[in-house]
Protein backbone atom coordinates (compact mmCIF):
# COMPACT_ATOMS: atom_id res chain seq x y z
CA UNK A 1 0.00 0.00 0.00
CA UNK A 2 2.54 2.24 0.17
CA UNK A 3 1.89 3.79 -3.42
CA UNK A 4 -1.07 4.69 -2.76
CA UNK A 5 0.01 6.15 0.79
CA UNK A 6 2.66 8.60 -1.35
CA UNK A 7 -0.71 9.58 -3.53
CA UNK A 8 -2.31 10.54 -0.42
CA UNK A 9 0.83 12.30 1.23
CA UNK A 10 1.48 14.13 -2.31
CA UNK A 11 -2.00 15.42 -2.33
CA UNK A 12 -2.44 16.57 1.26
CA UNK A 13 0.86 18.45 0.01
CA UNK A 14 -0.63 20.36 -2.58
CA UNK A 15 -3.23 20.64 -0.67
CA UNK A 16 -1.76 22.78 2.12
CA UNK A 17 0.50 24.28 -0.64
CA UNK A 18 -2.57 25.98 -2.88
CA UNK A 19 -4.46 26.49 0.67
CA UNK A 20 -1.29 28.75 1.69
CA UNK A 21 -0.89 30.14 -1.87
CA UNK A 22 -4.59 31.43 -1.50
CA UNK A 23 -3.36 33.44 1.75
CA UNK A 24 -0.23 34.67 0.57
CA UNK A 25 -1.66 35.86 -2.89
CA UNK A 26 -4.29 37.53 -1.16
CA UNK A 27 -2.06 39.57 1.83
CA UNK A 28 1.60 38.78 0.82
CA UNK A 29 3.77 36.11 2.48
CA UNK A 30 4.89 38.14 5.69
CA UNK A 31 1.62 39.28 7.09
CA UNK A 32 0.11 36.00 6.70
CA UNK A 33 0.74 33.88 9.82
CA UNK A 34 0.95 29.88 10.09
CA UNK A 35 -2.94 30.43 11.91
CA UNK A 36 -4.37 32.12 8.87
CA UNK A 37 -2.85 28.79 6.53
CA UNK A 38 -4.25 26.20 8.90
CA UNK A 39 -7.78 27.95 8.93
CA UNK A 40 -7.48 28.08 4.98
CA UNK A 41 -6.30 24.51 4.60
CA UNK A 42 -8.48 23.59 7.67
CA UNK A 43 -5.97 21.33 9.19
CA UNK A 44 -4.47 20.90 12.08
CA UNK A 45 -0.78 22.14 13.22
CA UNK A 46 0.39 18.38 13.49
CA UNK A 47 -1.10 17.77 10.29
CA UNK A 48 0.99 20.83 8.37
CA UNK A 49 3.82 21.16 10.61
CA UNK A 50 4.70 17.07 9.30
CA UNK A 51 5.31 18.93 5.89
CA UNK A 52 6.78 21.57 5.93
CA UNK A 53 8.81 22.82 9.26
CA UNK A 54 7.67 26.44 9.55
CA UNK A 55 6.30 28.94 7.55
CA UNK A 56 9.77 29.73 5.85
CA UNK A 57 9.83 26.64 4.66
CA UNK A 58 6.31 27.12 3.17
CA UNK A 59 7.45 30.03 1.31
CA UNK A 60 10.37 28.68 0.22
CA UNK A 61 8.49 25.80 -1.69
CA UNK A 62 5.60 28.01 -3.00
CA UNK A 63 8.46 30.42 -4.70
CA UNK A 64 10.21 27.69 -6.18
CA UNK A 65 7.07 26.27 -7.95
CA UNK A 66 5.78 29.81 -8.86
CA UNK A 67 9.46 30.15 -10.47
CA UNK A 68 9.19 26.86 -11.81
CA UNK A 69 5.65 27.84 -13.23
CA UNK A 70 6.74 30.84 -14.75
CA UNK A 71 10.31 29.94 -16.23
CA UNK A 72 8.16 26.72 -17.73
CA UNK A 73 6.07 29.17 -19.81
CA UNK A 74 8.37 31.01 -21.16
CA UNK A 75 10.40 27.50 -21.92
CA UNK A 76 7.43 25.52 -23.69
CA UNK A 77 6.37 28.89 -25.61
CA UNK A 78 9.89 28.78 -27.31
CA UNK A 79 9.51 24.95 -28.03
CA UNK A 80 7.26 25.51 -30.87
CA UNK A 81 9.03 24.71 -34.51
CA UNK A 82 9.15 26.91 -36.06
CA UNK A 83 9.70 29.49 -33.35
CA UNK A 84 6.68 31.93 -33.63
CA UNK A 85 7.20 35.70 -34.29
CA UNK A 86 8.13 37.83 -31.06
CA UNK A 87 4.60 39.07 -30.74
CA UNK A 88 3.10 35.67 -30.96
CA UNK A 89 6.33 34.65 -28.66
CA UNK A 90 5.44 36.74 -25.93
CA UNK A 91 1.64 36.27 -26.27
CA UNK A 92 2.03 33.10 -26.00
CA UNK A 93 4.41 33.03 -22.51
CA UNK A 94 1.33 34.50 -20.66
CA UNK A 95 -1.29 32.57 -21.78
CA UNK A 96 0.93 29.17 -20.25
CA UNK A 97 1.74 31.58 -16.77
CA UNK A 98 -1.84 32.24 -16.80
CA UNK A 99 -2.88 28.82 -16.96
CA UNK A 100 -0.42 26.69 -15.17
CA UNK A 101 -3.00 27.94 -11.94
CA UNK A 102 -6.30 28.86 -13.51
CA UNK A 103 -8.21 27.02 -10.40
CA UNK A 104 -6.08 29.21 -7.69
CA UNK A 105 -8.52 32.26 -7.54
CA UNK A 106 -8.74 34.78 -4.61
CA UNK A 107 -12.46 36.12 -4.41
CA UNK A 108 -13.17 34.92 -7.57
CA UNK A 109 -9.58 36.74 -9.32
CA UNK A 110 -7.00 34.59 -10.71
CA UNK A 111 -4.50 34.66 -7.89
CA UNK A 112 -1.40 33.92 -9.99
CA UNK A 113 0.29 36.97 -10.97
CA UNK A 114 -0.25 38.45 -7.51
CA UNK A 115 1.64 35.65 -6.35
CA UNK A 116 4.35 35.94 -8.96
CA UNK A 117 4.99 40.03 -7.80
CA UNK A 118 5.01 38.11 -3.75
CA UNK A 119 7.32 35.86 -5.14
CA UNK A 120 9.91 38.29 -7.06
CA UNK A 121 9.55 40.86 -3.58
CA UNK A 122 10.75 37.70 -1.66
CA UNK A 123 13.30 36.87 -3.92
CA UNK A 124 15.12 40.30 -3.60
CA UNK A 125 15.61 39.30 0.28
CA UNK A 126 16.84 35.80 -0.03
CA UNK A 127 19.42 34.97 -1.67
CA UNK A 128 18.87 31.15 -1.98
CA UNK A 129 15.29 31.92 -3.89
CA UNK A 130 16.91 33.96 -5.99
CA UNK A 131 19.48 32.33 -7.03
CA UNK A 132 16.57 29.86 -8.48
CA UNK A 133 15.43 33.19 -9.89
CA UNK A 134 18.78 33.46 -12.01
CA UNK A 135 19.24 30.14 -13.01
CA UNK A 136 15.69 30.44 -14.59
CA UNK A 137 16.29 33.67 -16.12
CA UNK A 138 19.40 32.03 -17.78
CA UNK A 139 17.91 29.38 -19.32
CA UNK A 140 15.46 31.24 -20.81
CA UNK A 141 17.36 33.88 -21.89
CA UNK A 142 19.81 31.25 -24.02
CA UNK A 143 16.69 29.65 -25.60
CA UNK A 144 14.91 32.92 -26.04
CA UNK A 145 18.35 33.98 -27.34
CA UNK A 146 18.79 31.09 -30.13
CA UNK A 147 15.19 32.49 -31.84
CA UNK A 148 16.59 36.05 -31.80
CA UNK A 149 19.34 35.03 -33.38
CA UNK A 150 17.27 33.23 -36.01
CA UNK A 151 15.08 35.97 -36.59
CA UNK A 152 17.90 37.80 -37.68
CA UNK A 153 19.72 35.40 -39.86
CA UNK A 154 16.40 34.80 -41.64
CA UNK A 155 16.60 38.42 -42.38
CA UNK A 156 13.01 39.41 -40.29
CA UNK A 157 14.87 41.32 -37.52
CA UNK A 158 17.61 44.08 -38.08
CA UNK A 159 20.80 42.25 -37.14
CA UNK A 160 22.87 44.65 -35.42
CA UNK A 161 21.53 44.33 -32.23
CA UNK A 162 22.51 41.55 -29.58
CA UNK A 163 20.08 39.17 -29.57
CA UNK A 164 20.65 38.85 -25.22
CA UNK A 165 19.43 42.49 -25.59
CA UNK A 166 15.73 41.47 -27.83
CA UNK A 167 15.33 38.32 -25.60
CA UNK A 168 15.40 41.17 -22.47
CA UNK A 169 12.95 43.34 -23.97
CA UNK A 170 10.47 40.47 -25.14
CA UNK A 171 11.11 39.32 -21.30
CA UNK A 172 10.33 42.55 -19.95
CA UNK A 173 7.58 42.95 -21.73
CA UNK A 174 5.95 39.69 -20.62
CA UNK A 175 6.99 40.16 -17.00
CA UNK A 176 5.43 43.80 -16.93
CA UNK A 177 1.93 42.28 -18.18
CA UNK A 178 2.38 39.80 -16.09
CA UNK A 179 2.44 42.70 -13.23
CA UNK A 180 -0.32 44.81 -14.98
CA UNK A 181 -2.18 41.61 -14.44
CA UNK A 182 -1.79 41.38 -10.60
CA UNK A 183 -1.82 45.22 -10.16
CA UNK A 184 -5.14 46.20 -12.47
CA UNK A 185 -6.79 42.86 -13.04
CA UNK A 186 -7.37 39.62 -15.21
CA UNK A 187 -6.60 41.05 -19.26
CA UNK A 188 -6.52 39.10 -21.84
CA UNK A 189 -3.05 38.36 -23.09
CA UNK A 190 -4.64 39.63 -26.67
CA UNK A 191 -4.08 43.45 -25.57
CA UNK A 192 -0.15 42.71 -25.50
CA UNK A 193 -0.23 40.89 -28.99
CA UNK A 194 -2.26 43.27 -30.65
CA UNK A 195 0.54 45.75 -28.93
CA UNK A 196 3.56 44.25 -29.73
CA UNK A 197 2.07 43.81 -33.24
CA UNK A 198 1.63 47.56 -33.92
CA UNK A 199 5.04 48.23 -32.19
CA UNK A 200 6.86 45.86 -34.96
CA UNK A 201 4.48 47.88 -37.54
CA UNK A 202 6.87 50.98 -36.72
CA UNK A 203 7.73 52.66 -40.03
CA UNK A 204 10.91 55.08 -40.44
CA UNK A 205 9.66 56.79 -37.47
CA UNK A 206 12.99 59.01 -37.48
CA UNK A 207 12.19 60.30 -40.71
CA UNK A 208 8.41 61.62 -39.41
CA UNK A 209 7.49 64.31 -36.89
CA UNK A 210 4.56 62.79 -34.84
CA UNK A 211 2.23 66.05 -34.39
CA UNK A 212 1.29 67.59 -31.42
CA UNK A 213 -1.97 66.91 -29.80
CA UNK A 214 -1.80 68.11 -26.16
CA UNK A 215 -3.55 71.64 -26.06
CA UNK A 216 -1.52 72.45 -23.03
CA UNK B 1 11.53 81.84 12.64
CA UNK B 2 8.84 79.28 12.00
CA UNK B 3 10.31 78.52 8.41
CA UNK B 4 13.77 77.32 9.53
CA UNK B 5 11.18 75.38 12.11
CA UNK B 6 9.53 73.64 8.99
CA UNK B 7 12.47 73.28 6.85
CA UNK B 8 14.08 70.82 9.79
CA UNK B 9 10.50 68.97 9.95
CA UNK B 10 10.77 68.21 6.26
CA UNK B 11 14.30 67.28 6.73
CA UNK B 12 14.03 64.92 9.70
CA UNK B 13 10.35 63.32 7.80
CA UNK B 14 12.78 62.46 4.65
CA UNK B 15 15.34 61.01 7.26
CA UNK B 16 13.13 58.81 8.37
CA UNK B 17 11.85 57.92 5.11
CA UNK B 18 15.18 57.46 3.16
CA UNK B 19 16.23 55.08 5.89
CA UNK B 20 12.80 53.89 6.18
CA UNK B 21 13.66 52.91 2.50
CA UNK B 22 16.49 51.11 2.33
CA UNK B 23 15.35 48.83 5.03
CA UNK B 24 12.32 48.25 3.18
CA UNK B 25 14.75 47.59 0.00
CA UNK B 26 16.77 45.17 1.78
CA UNK B 27 14.52 43.02 4.03
CA UNK B 28 10.60 43.85 2.66
CA UNK B 29 7.51 45.90 4.27
CA UNK B 30 6.71 42.76 6.43
CA UNK B 31 9.84 41.21 7.57
CA UNK B 32 11.15 45.41 8.81
CA UNK B 33 10.19 45.95 12.32
CA UNK B 34 10.33 49.31 13.52
CA UNK B 35 13.47 48.80 15.68
CA UNK B 36 15.46 48.28 12.31
CA UNK B 37 14.16 52.01 11.13
CA UNK B 38 15.25 53.22 14.61
CA UNK B 39 18.66 52.06 14.37
CA UNK B 40 19.49 52.66 10.51
CA UNK B 41 18.18 56.21 10.96
CA UNK B 42 19.49 57.14 14.39
CA UNK B 43 16.87 58.15 16.13
CA UNK B 44 14.93 57.90 19.12
CA UNK B 45 11.69 56.24 18.86
CA UNK B 46 10.11 59.49 20.34
CA UNK B 47 11.94 61.35 17.62
CA UNK B 48 10.12 58.89 14.62
CA UNK B 49 6.62 58.34 16.39
CA UNK B 50 6.40 62.32 16.29
CA UNK B 51 6.11 61.79 12.45
CA UNK B 52 4.83 58.78 11.71
CA UNK B 53 2.26 56.85 13.88
CA UNK B 54 4.02 53.23 12.88
CA UNK B 55 4.94 51.21 10.77
CA UNK B 56 1.78 51.28 9.00
CA UNK B 57 1.48 54.65 7.95
CA UNK B 58 5.47 54.51 7.25
CA UNK B 59 4.42 52.13 4.33
CA UNK B 60 2.18 54.23 3.09
CA UNK B 61 4.02 57.17 2.94
CA UNK B 62 7.11 55.47 1.13
CA UNK B 63 4.49 53.65 -1.45
CA UNK B 64 2.83 56.41 -2.20
CA UNK B 65 6.44 58.49 -2.43
CA UNK B 66 7.21 55.60 -4.78
CA UNK B 67 4.19 55.15 -6.89
CA UNK B 68 4.09 59.23 -7.20
CA UNK B 69 8.08 58.75 -9.02
CA UNK B 70 7.20 56.00 -11.27
CA UNK B 71 4.37 58.02 -12.68
CA UNK B 72 6.17 61.05 -12.71
CA UNK B 73 8.87 59.29 -14.79
CA UNK B 74 6.32 57.96 -16.93
CA UNK B 75 4.29 61.13 -17.49
CA UNK B 76 7.65 63.69 -17.71
CA UNK B 77 8.74 61.23 -20.98
CA UNK B 78 5.67 61.99 -22.68
CA UNK B 79 5.79 65.62 -21.86
CA UNK B 80 8.72 66.25 -25.00
CA UNK B 81 7.50 67.94 -27.93
CA UNK B 82 7.16 66.29 -30.40
CA UNK B 83 6.41 63.14 -28.65
CA UNK B 84 9.38 60.55 -28.36
CA UNK B 85 9.01 57.20 -31.57
CA UNK B 86 8.11 54.24 -28.75
CA UNK B 87 11.40 52.71 -28.29
CA UNK B 88 12.81 56.35 -27.08
CA UNK B 89 9.94 56.91 -24.57
CA UNK B 90 9.67 53.98 -23.41
CA UNK B 91 13.67 54.14 -22.52
CA UNK B 92 13.24 57.42 -21.21
CA UNK B 93 10.69 56.62 -18.67
CA UNK B 94 13.36 53.89 -17.15
CA UNK B 95 16.06 56.44 -17.33
CA UNK B 96 13.47 58.83 -15.38
CA UNK B 97 12.15 56.46 -13.04
CA UNK B 98 15.99 55.17 -12.13
CA UNK B 99 17.41 58.23 -11.42
CA UNK B 100 14.39 59.40 -9.48
CA UNK B 101 16.26 57.90 -6.17
CA UNK B 102 20.01 57.71 -7.37
CA UNK B 103 21.02 57.95 -3.98
CA UNK B 104 19.19 55.29 -2.29
CA UNK B 105 21.50 52.30 -2.47
CA UNK B 106 21.92 49.01 -0.13
CA UNK B 107 25.07 47.57 -0.52
CA UNK B 108 25.88 49.73 -3.19
CA UNK B 109 23.57 48.81 -5.36
CA UNK B 110 20.28 51.21 -6.44
CA UNK B 111 17.63 50.13 -4.08
CA UNK B 112 14.87 51.93 -6.45
CA UNK B 113 13.78 49.04 -8.33
CA UNK B 114 13.48 46.86 -5.46
CA UNK B 115 10.84 49.16 -3.85
CA UNK B 116 8.97 49.23 -6.95
CA UNK B 117 8.33 45.15 -6.36
CA UNK B 118 8.14 45.72 -2.44
CA UNK B 119 5.48 48.69 -3.29
CA UNK B 120 3.58 46.65 -6.23
CA UNK B 121 3.34 43.69 -3.31
CA UNK B 122 1.81 45.93 -0.81
CA UNK B 123 -0.87 47.34 -3.37
CA UNK B 124 -2.10 44.22 -3.72
CA UNK B 125 -2.81 43.59 0.27
CA UNK B 126 -3.64 47.15 1.01
CA UNK B 127 -6.77 48.99 -1.27
CA UNK B 128 -6.36 52.65 -0.33
CA UNK B 129 -2.84 51.78 -1.77
CA UNK B 130 -4.21 50.61 -4.56
CA UNK B 131 -6.92 53.10 -5.26
CA UNK B 132 -3.34 55.57 -5.89
CA UNK B 133 -1.61 53.28 -7.80
CA UNK B 134 -4.91 52.92 -10.66
CA UNK B 135 -5.09 56.54 -10.82
CA UNK B 136 -1.31 57.20 -11.54
CA UNK B 137 -1.80 54.32 -14.02
CA UNK B 138 -5.29 55.61 -15.77
CA UNK B 139 -3.32 59.01 -15.88
CA UNK B 140 -0.60 57.78 -17.69
CA UNK B 141 -2.82 55.45 -20.07
CA UNK B 142 -4.44 58.65 -21.43
CA UNK B 143 -1.76 60.64 -21.82
CA UNK B 144 -0.13 57.85 -23.20
CA UNK B 145 -3.01 57.01 -25.47
CA UNK B 146 -2.68 60.48 -27.16
CA UNK B 147 0.64 59.84 -28.15
CA UNK B 148 -0.09 56.73 -29.61
CA UNK B 149 -3.13 57.63 -31.44
CA UNK B 150 -0.43 60.32 -32.93
CA UNK B 151 2.16 57.91 -34.55
CA UNK B 152 -1.33 56.54 -35.70
CA UNK B 153 -2.29 59.54 -37.17
CA UNK B 154 1.42 60.55 -38.95
CA UNK B 155 0.98 56.94 -40.68
CA UNK B 156 4.14 55.44 -38.63
CA UNK B 157 2.28 52.51 -37.05
CA UNK B 158 -1.02 50.73 -37.75
CA UNK B 159 -4.05 51.87 -37.04
CA UNK B 160 -5.79 49.21 -37.00
CA UNK B 161 -4.80 48.37 -33.25
CA UNK B 162 -6.98 49.95 -30.35
CA UNK B 163 -4.24 52.84 -28.95
CA UNK B 164 -4.87 51.20 -25.34
CA UNK B 165 -3.71 48.12 -26.08
CA UNK B 166 -0.35 49.60 -27.21
CA UNK B 167 -0.02 52.26 -24.52
CA UNK B 168 -0.27 48.62 -22.00
CA UNK B 169 2.27 47.12 -23.67
CA UNK B 170 4.72 50.09 -24.09
CA UNK B 171 3.91 50.56 -20.32
CA UNK B 172 4.25 46.87 -19.65
CA UNK B 173 7.88 47.22 -21.44
CA UNK B 174 8.62 49.81 -19.04
CA UNK B 175 7.40 48.02 -15.96
CA UNK B 176 9.16 44.39 -16.79
CA UNK B 177 12.18 46.05 -17.12
CA UNK B 178 11.98 47.69 -13.77
CA UNK B 179 11.50 44.70 -12.62
CA UNK B 180 14.51 43.39 -14.39
CA UNK B 181 16.94 45.76 -12.81
CA UNK B 182 15.58 44.55 -8.97
CA UNK B 183 15.56 41.19 -9.75
CA UNK B 184 19.16 40.62 -12.14
CA UNK B 185 20.90 43.57 -10.77
CA UNK B 186 21.31 47.05 -12.82
CA UNK B 187 21.79 47.07 -16.60
CA UNK B 188 21.59 50.59 -18.56
CA UNK B 189 18.08 51.50 -20.13
CA UNK B 190 19.81 51.41 -23.87
CA UNK B 191 19.35 47.47 -23.55
CA UNK B 192 15.92 47.97 -23.88
CA UNK B 193 16.14 50.99 -26.50
CA UNK B 194 17.74 48.76 -28.88
CA UNK B 195 15.63 45.57 -28.27
CA UNK B 196 12.45 48.27 -29.09
CA UNK B 197 14.88 48.84 -32.05
CA UNK B 198 14.99 45.25 -33.09
CA UNK B 199 11.35 44.53 -32.58
CA UNK B 200 10.32 47.73 -34.34
CA UNK B 201 12.20 46.40 -37.02
CA UNK B 202 10.60 43.25 -37.48
CA UNK B 203 9.48 42.79 -41.01
CA UNK B 204 7.12 40.70 -42.96
CA UNK B 205 7.25 37.66 -40.52
CA UNK B 206 3.90 35.83 -41.11
CA UNK B 207 5.73 35.16 -44.44
CA UNK B 208 9.10 34.02 -43.89
CA UNK B 209 9.81 30.45 -42.25
CA UNK B 210 12.54 31.15 -39.21
CA UNK B 211 14.54 27.60 -39.40
CA UNK B 212 14.75 25.57 -36.58
CA UNK B 213 17.66 26.26 -34.55
CA UNK B 214 17.52 23.82 -31.56
CA UNK B 215 19.07 20.34 -32.37
CA UNK B 216 17.08 18.39 -29.95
Amino acid sequence: MARVSQEHLDARRRQILDGAARCFARNGFHATSMQDVLKEVDLSAGAVYRYFSGKEELIAAIVREVLAQVRGGFEEAARSSPPPPPDLLVTSVLGRVLAAKEDLTVDGRPAFPGLVIQVWAETLRNDDLAVVLREGYGAVQETWSRIVAAYQEAGIMRSDVSPDHVTRTMMATAMGFIAQQALFGPAPAEILGDGLRALTSVRDHSAVNVPETRSN
